[in-house]
């Protein structure tokens, strides 16, 4: 926990109690890409309704553009694997039993593939000059990646967590994210599932007994905290 | 997934598909300490009924008996911490501002650190010659510990999960290995949460999208695997 400039610290409105928002939180996320949020990725050939996840990115872009004018640093994640599957264990690439699978050719490229055009992050959100990217290739943004050294070097253990999907790739990230110290906030409104009930289940417990694993939050407070007024 | 002597893979049933077992699985046993399963201890101090983790005790035993009888390795984690606290995040010591916190003293010794009365294992489930235990300063049983790499050593990428609480140190264990290629099998009657809304939740998600984090089964189903007729 941080503290202003006036060694007071601050906090924004969150559930199971205000966040202890450090000076420079960062603001992540979790794989707005086009695999999992457009028709013909790789979320819409497995039988989800990617409309759901697609309601989000408004205010995603809302909360980038805050963090972009504050100064506040911004890391993207992406989930996805090397051209020749070398990052990819057997377990994953077998798992479910079901077509398609992990590399292979979909509507917008090989799927889960990086620099296939699926695997891009959607247009609404691309990032920006200076913004980091982190490409992983599991469910958790940091297992086999740079991110904890890449906070490390960016001063931060203050987190605002958005992106898709609740209880799989932010759930894990945030999961991991807490087990190494920092401070997680969820954003209810800036994150979704294609199953509404695991997403209500996963914000749920994860602020359990005294916010266990961190605290869930609005996009609206976090705007308000970075000086937008509430629109 | 590996297959037995004849060449063909086994098979435990399971939710959402059989289990594709090794021919050397591993069984896990998650904190299944006194501070989280007795009067006295760090869970009960919190407010928790311990009852409902202590029903799943003889299960637990039933599991580390057939594991230990079949040569099998077993692993035990418990969360805990150094007496100096230096492996705990500051974050994780501060969050919410309940008392005790870790490392204050407690009916059962200084809460959340190793070496203490209450720190130990169940009495039940204590761990036998050549059994590995993992000390874990995280939820996760992966996170700053060995034991990516003893399951390397051991050659296993099969990995039977029991223990507490199904939807923290379970689950975030489970999320882990999961991403690190580890095909597992979640014991639905050998895992237990304070909160039974969150353990359904939690079985209901990690077997989602064709087992996206792993498969959950019954402990009758591991032990006729192992040879045990069902009682």
């Amino acid at each position: 926990m941080t503290s202003n400039e006036n060694g007071q610290t601050d906090f924004i409105p969150a559930n199971p109690y205000p966040f202890p928002v450090g000076l420079r939180p960062a603001l992540v996320v979790i794989d707005m890409q086009r695999d999992f949020c457009e028709a013909g990725g790789f979320g819409a050939a497995l039988g989800n309704d990617v409309a759901r996840l697609r309601a989000i990115i408004p205010t995603v872009a809302n909360l980038i553009e805050a963090f972009r004018n504050a100064g506040l640093p911004i890391i993207h994640t992406k989930e996805c694997h090397r051209p020749d599957l070398s990052d990819c264990p057997p377990a994953k690439w077998i798992r479910g039993h079901r077509t398609p699978r992990i590399g292979d050719k979909g509507p917008m490229g090989r799927i889960l593939i990086e620099g296939e055009p699926g695997n891009d992050f959607v247009p609404e959100l691309q990032p920006g000059p200076g913004e980091v990217i982190v490409a992983k290739p599991g469910k958790g943004a940091f297992h086999a990646t740079q991110l904890q050294t890449i906070l490390e070097y960016l001063g931060t253990t203050s987190l605002v967590i958005t992106g898709v999907t609740t209880e799989v790739c932010v759930q894990t990230t945030m999961r991991e994210a807490n087990d190494r110290g920092h401070e997680c906030l969820l954003v209810e409104d800036a994150t979704e599932s294609y199953f509404p009930e695991f997403k209500a289940a996963t914000l749920a417990m994860v602020r359990a007994q005294g916010a266990i694993v961190g605290w869930t939050g609005q996009a609206r407070d976090v705007l308000t905290h970075l000086g937008y007024s509430a629109a």
